[in-house]
C-alpha cells in the first residue's frame, strides 16, 4: 500500500533536480525534472517506505542513520541539496504541507520551556563527551557560526574574528561587568576577560560545559575575573554593563522571547549594551525540521526577524544594529564536517556507527540549509538608551579597514 | 465644565517636569513633579480648554497655530519635551489612553491607500511651493534624514554623506538600472547618475516635484540617463538592478506593506539589491500623532521594525542588513528649524502666520520626538539572493576609515 503512495508523494516533492530511487523489491524509479546531476538512493528496508510517505523530513534522516537508506557515492550533500531546494520551493504532497502547517501552529506548545525542560534539552546535546566536540570544533571549542572576515581564513582565525567582532559591538572597557548567557565551554568569557580586562559571569545549563569551562578559567589564571555558573539565565540577579548571548537564543522558544528580552533588559545597566547572536530564518515564521527536533536540538527553533523584533520592542529595548550573516555558517559547517570526517576513527571509538551517521547527517543538512535555503545568523545589538552606542557603525570596521589599507 | 476636567486630565498627563498654566480667567495652576525648568503656558481662548481635555495631542498644536496657546519665552522645545517625556512614560488620563488604543486599531482603515488617496496625501504636503522648501532644506533639497558621519558636519555635508552611504549600500556600477521610488525633487537620482554612471527612473506622485526634478535633470545635462515620471510606484513595469526608496515608505500604510515589498521584489532583477530608508519606531506598533496626521502627513505612519520585517519575509526577500540611525534626524531637524527661523520673513511672504507657526511646531515636535522618544531611521538593505551583497559590511566603511587613519 505504501509503495503505491510513494510515487505520488515523490512526484509532488521532487520537482526540481533528479532522484533515482532503488526500492527493496529491485524496482527503480526516477523523479524530478531531469536537471542537475542525478542523486541515486537505495532503500533496503521495506518498512522505511511507509515512513518516507508519511513524513519524509524525518524518515530520510532516520533511514540514513540506520543504514537502510544509502546514497550512491555517499553523496549526502547532493541528496540533502535536492531535498532543501524542493522544500524551499514549497513542493510536497498535500499531507506534508498540512503536517508542516500543524507543526507551525504547535510551536507554542512544543517550545514551552520551563527550567526542567530547558535542562533536559540542553543535556541532550551539550552533555556529550567533550572529547567528541574536539573532533570537529576549533581549538577554543566555539560551537557557533564563525566570521570569515577575510577569504581563506582558517576556522581558528574565523572564530577569533567572530569573538573580536562581538567584542567590538559590546564596546568593552577594562573593569566592565559582562553577563554571558549560554557560555558554552567558556571560550567567549575567557577571551573577553583576557583581551579586554572585563569581569564575566558565564551561565550554562550543561554540567559538562560548566565543569570544562570552570577548569579552563582556572588554567587561564582568570578565576578572579571570570565565574562560570551552572544556572538558568532567568535565575541571575544584579545588573551588568554588557550582556552577550551567542548561539543560545535558538533554545529559548517563541513563547519565551518576551521573557528573554525583559530579563535581558532587567540585567542591563541603564547605559548598558547587549549583543544577541542567533541563527535566523530570512523567511516568515515556520517550524523546526522534525529530524533536527528529534535527534539534535529538542526544543530548538530558528526565529524570523519579525518574531525577535516584536519581543525586543515590547521589552522596551532599542535595537541599535541588526547584522545579517549569510553563508558564514555554511562555511563554518563545511569546516566542521571536514574535521569530523578526518577524525571519524576517533569518533567511532567514542560513539556507535549510528550516532556517527546521525552526526554526519546533521552537519551536512545544516550546511546545505545555510547554503541553499533562507537560513542565516542575526547579530542584534541592543541598548536601553539610544546614546549607549556611537552614532555610526564605523567603529566596528576601523581596525579591519586600516589593516587592509596598510597591506 | 471643561475647566473642572482640566485639572484631573493634566494631573494624569504631566507627572514628570513642571508645567505652569495661565488660564483665560486669570487663574494659574501648576502640574508635574516640580523637576526641571518650568514651562509656562498661557491660554487665551476659553474654547481651547475643552479641546485640550478631550485630545491634548491635537489641541496643543492647534492652540499654538492659532496663537491661543503661547509659551513664555517662546520655549516650544521645552513645551514639547514636557509632552514627549510624559507620553513616553505612558502618562495621560484614561480617556486619552483609550483614544490612543482606538487610533492604534483604526490604522488599518485610516491607512488604506489606493492611488487616488496616495495622490491627495502627497499633494497635501509636497505640492507646497518649492521656494518654501528652499527656506529650510539644504541646497540639494534632501527632505529626509541626513547622516552626520563626522561631528560638526554642515547640513550640506551630512546630506551628501547620506547619499554616499546609500550609494555604497546599493553597490553601484556604471550602466546599472536604478528605480528611485519617491524621488522627491530628484537630488538622489541626479547624484547617483552623475557620480556612479547609473541610469535612473525616479517616480513621484507630486506634480510640483515632478516639474522641478525634470528641470533639474535637464539643467544637469542628464536627460539621457535620468527619467522622472509622475506615477504611482505600483504602475512601474520592467526590472531594475537596484531599487532605492528614501523617505517614502512612511506614506505607504501598514495594510500596503506586503504590496510594497512584493512590488519591490518584482521590480528587482535576480541579482538585484534594494535599499529602503524610512523613519521607524524603536517600540511596538502604534499610531500616528493626530496633529501630525491632520496637518502634516495625512496617511503617514512610522512603522516598528517587526511590522516591516513581517512584510519583507512574506515577500520572499532577504534582509541583508538593517542599520538603525539614532539622533541623526534630531540633528537634521535642528538644522532645518534654525534655517527656517533665519528665513522666517521670507516664509511669511509666502504663507500666512498660522501656517508658519504650524511649520515651526512640526519641525520642533519632530526634533524632540527623535531626541527624547523612541523614534529613529531604519535603512533596510534587501536582495533576492543572499550572494547579491558582500559577506561582510566592511565595504561600507572602507573609504571613511582609511580617510580618518590618514588624518
Amino acid at each position: 500500500m505504501w509503495q503505491k503512495l510513494l510515487d505520488p508523494a515523490l512526484r509532488a516533492l521532487i520537482r526540481e533536480g533528479t532522484l533515482v530511487l532503488h526500492l527493496p523489491d529491485g524496482s527503480r524509479r526516477c523523479h524530478g525534472d531531469g536537471t542537475g546531476p542525478p542523486v541515486s538512493v537505495r532503500i533496503t528496508d521495506p518498512g522505511l517506505i511507509g515512513r518516507l510517505v508519511r513524513n519524509p523530513a524525518l524518515a530520510v534522516g532516520e533511514g540514513y542513520m540506520d543504514g537502510t537508506l544509502t546514497v550512491e557515492g555517499d553523496d549526502l550533500h547532493g541528496l540533502i541539496a535536492l531535498g532543501v531546494r524542493n522544500l524551499a520551493a514549497r513542493n510536497g504532497a498535500w499531507w506534508h504541507r498540512l503536517a508542516e502547517r500543524g507543526r507551525d501552529w504547535a510551536r507554542v506548545v512544543r517550545q514551552f520551556n520551563p527550567g526542567w525542560r530547558a535542562r533536559a534539552n540542553v543535556a541532550h546535546h551539550y552533555d556529550l563527551s567533550g572529547a567528541f566536540y574536539d573532533l570537529f570544533l576549533d581549538a577554543d571549542r566555539q560551537y557557533s557560526c564563525a566570521y570569515f572576515a577575510r577569504p581563506h581564513m582558517t576556522l581558528e582565525e574565523a572564530q577569533a574574528a567572530k569573538k573580536a567582532h562581538i567584542a567590538a559591538k559590546l564596546l568593552l572597557r577594562p573593569g566592565l561587568r559582562v553577563l554571558d548567557i549560554g557560555c558554552g565551554w567558556g571560550g567567549m568569557a575567557i577571551s573577553l576577560a583576557r583581551e579586554h580586562g572585563v569581569r564575566v559571569l558565564g551561565v550554562t545549563l550543561s554540567e559538562e560545559q560548566h565543569r570544562v569551562a570552570t577548569e579552563r578559567v582556572r588554567a587561564a589564571g582568570l578565576s578572579e575575573r571570570v565565574e562560570i555558573r551552572l544556572a538558568d539565565y532567568r535565575s541571575v540577579e544584579g545588573t551588568f554593563d554588557r550582556v552577550v548571548s551567542v548561539g543560545m537564543f535558538e533554545h529559548v522558544g517563541v513563547p519565551h522571547y518576551r521573557e528573554f528580552f525583559c530579563t535581558l533588559r532587567e540585567r542591563l545597566a541603564p547605559d548598558g549594551v547587549a549583543l544577541v547572536h542567533t541563527i535566523g530564518r530570512a523567511a516568515p515564521p515556520g517550524s523546526t525540521n522534525p529530524w533536527i527536533a528529534k535527534y539534535i536540538f529538542p526544543g530548538g527553533y530558528v526565529p524570523a526577524l519579525s518574531e525577535v523584533m516584536a519581543a525586543v520592542e515590547r521589552a522596551g529595548l532599542w535595537q541599535t544594529d541588526v547584522e545579517v550573516w549569510r553563508l558564514h555558517y555554511a562555511e563554518t559547517l563545511r569546516h566542521w564536517h571536514a574535521r569530523f570526517e578526518a577524525n571519524l576513527g576517533r569518533a567511532r571509538a567514542l560513539y556507535d556507527e549510528r550516532f556517527c551517521r546521525m552526526w554526519r547527517f546533521y552537519l551536512v543538512a545544516c550546511e546545505q540549509t545555510f547554503r541553499l535555503h533562507r537560513q542565516c545568523v542575526f547579530q542584534i545589538q541592543l541598548a536601553r538608551r539610544q546614546e549607549a552606542v556611537p552614532l555610526t557603525r564605523e567603529y566596528l570596521y576601523r581596525g579591519a579597514a586600516v589593516a587592509q589599507a596598510a597591506e
